[in-house]
């Protein structure tokens, strides 16, 4: 079982994940949560050139450095999770880049399908997929005073072609795609993914 | 112009590129001599990721990271020098990943295709290749006693196949890629290698 969870940064992930992470734990699953970029360390040392990098990285070389720091976490970590009957959740995977570098940068989508096709033949296709959706309003306001990274600090018109990318690709996948409605109180959010949980896993 | 040295390890690139820069300066042009990966700062630190890591590198990971380095290459150099007019030469370029990771480690070669259209896209098509071809015993007596990073390190089989591998990519692009006889005094293969480019430049 391999889980992710999607949205702009703000929406809540990190709470969700460690409800969700909570109540698998209280029904006997083990979980192993992790997150992208990085999840490895040789996948973090890649996520630090990619948030941290004093050089301008060109979109392209960026789509490439994503894919090889995904390649690294699904092979040295996600396949032999799943490989042991864990459950996985990650906190982001292949719907970030082409929300965040196809939609939100502009960068060529069928240069990011091309890559994508390359990590799915790698076997880790997510079960399920929860679109956490919240405004861009809503989101800014719940991160201020968080420290910003480089691409945290991109501009509110970014976050709002990010969001509607993010929408699309749900439209695009509704099976494995779920929207949440994340501007609501957490717990009733949590609620909402916990019953699709307790549904695909028969719980 | 942009004109790429090919060859496995010890075949005498670094030579015949000093000796075409020298004769390409003589005769007017702006040479800028690169090399893969690296050639930026941030390609030559992707370029140590590569060649040094402590982790072992899954081979699709490897791919992304290899494509990473020479995306960022072509955008902040390449390109720019082509468009002033300069001569760029590039020790390895993207027959190397296929020759290395492709023929030499098994990887898919579609995947390796797939990354190239990325590349190939951005417009940085080699004018010309030279392929410096040499029998693996040659190159490994020639490489004796020097210091060997992680790649040069694999064993003989391993650039048989990395040969074979370049010799087959010739066959298939005889416009582009010049099979040079590398085994000979470095003054003759310099004779030759001038040659072709005294013909496809009118010198």
């Amino acid at each position: 079982m391999f889980i992710t969870f999607e949205g702009i940064d703000g929406c809540g992930k990190t709470t969700q994940i460690r409800y969700l992470t909570d109540f698998l734990e209280q029904n006997g699953f083990e979980v192993v949560a992790t997150r992208e970029p990085g999840g490895t360390d040789f996948s973090e040392q890649l996520r630090d050139i990619l948030l941290h990098s004093k050089h301008k990285i060109s979109p392209i070389s960026e789509l490439f450095l994503f894919n090889a720091a995904r390649a690294h976490l699904i092979e040295t970590l996600i396949l032999p999770a799943i490989k042991n009957n864990k459950v996985v959740i990650s906190d982001r995977f292949y719907d970030s880049t082409l929300a965040y570098q196809g939609y939100g940068r502009g960068l060529n989508k069928e240069d990011i399908e091309k890559c994508n096709e390359i990590i799915k033949q790698m076997g880790a296709i997510p079960n399920v997929t929860f679109l956490l959706d919240i405004s861009t309003e809503d989101a800014l306001q719940r991160r201020e005073g968080e420290k910003k990274d480089r691409i945290e600090s991109s501009d509110i018109n970014f976050f709002e072609k990010v969001r509607n990318g993010y929408l699309k690709i749900a439209e695009q996948e509704p099976n494995r795609v779920k929207v949440i409605n994340a501007s609501q109180e957490k717990h009733i959010t949590s609620e909402k993914i916990k019953k699709i949980i307790q549904e695909i896993m028969k719980i």
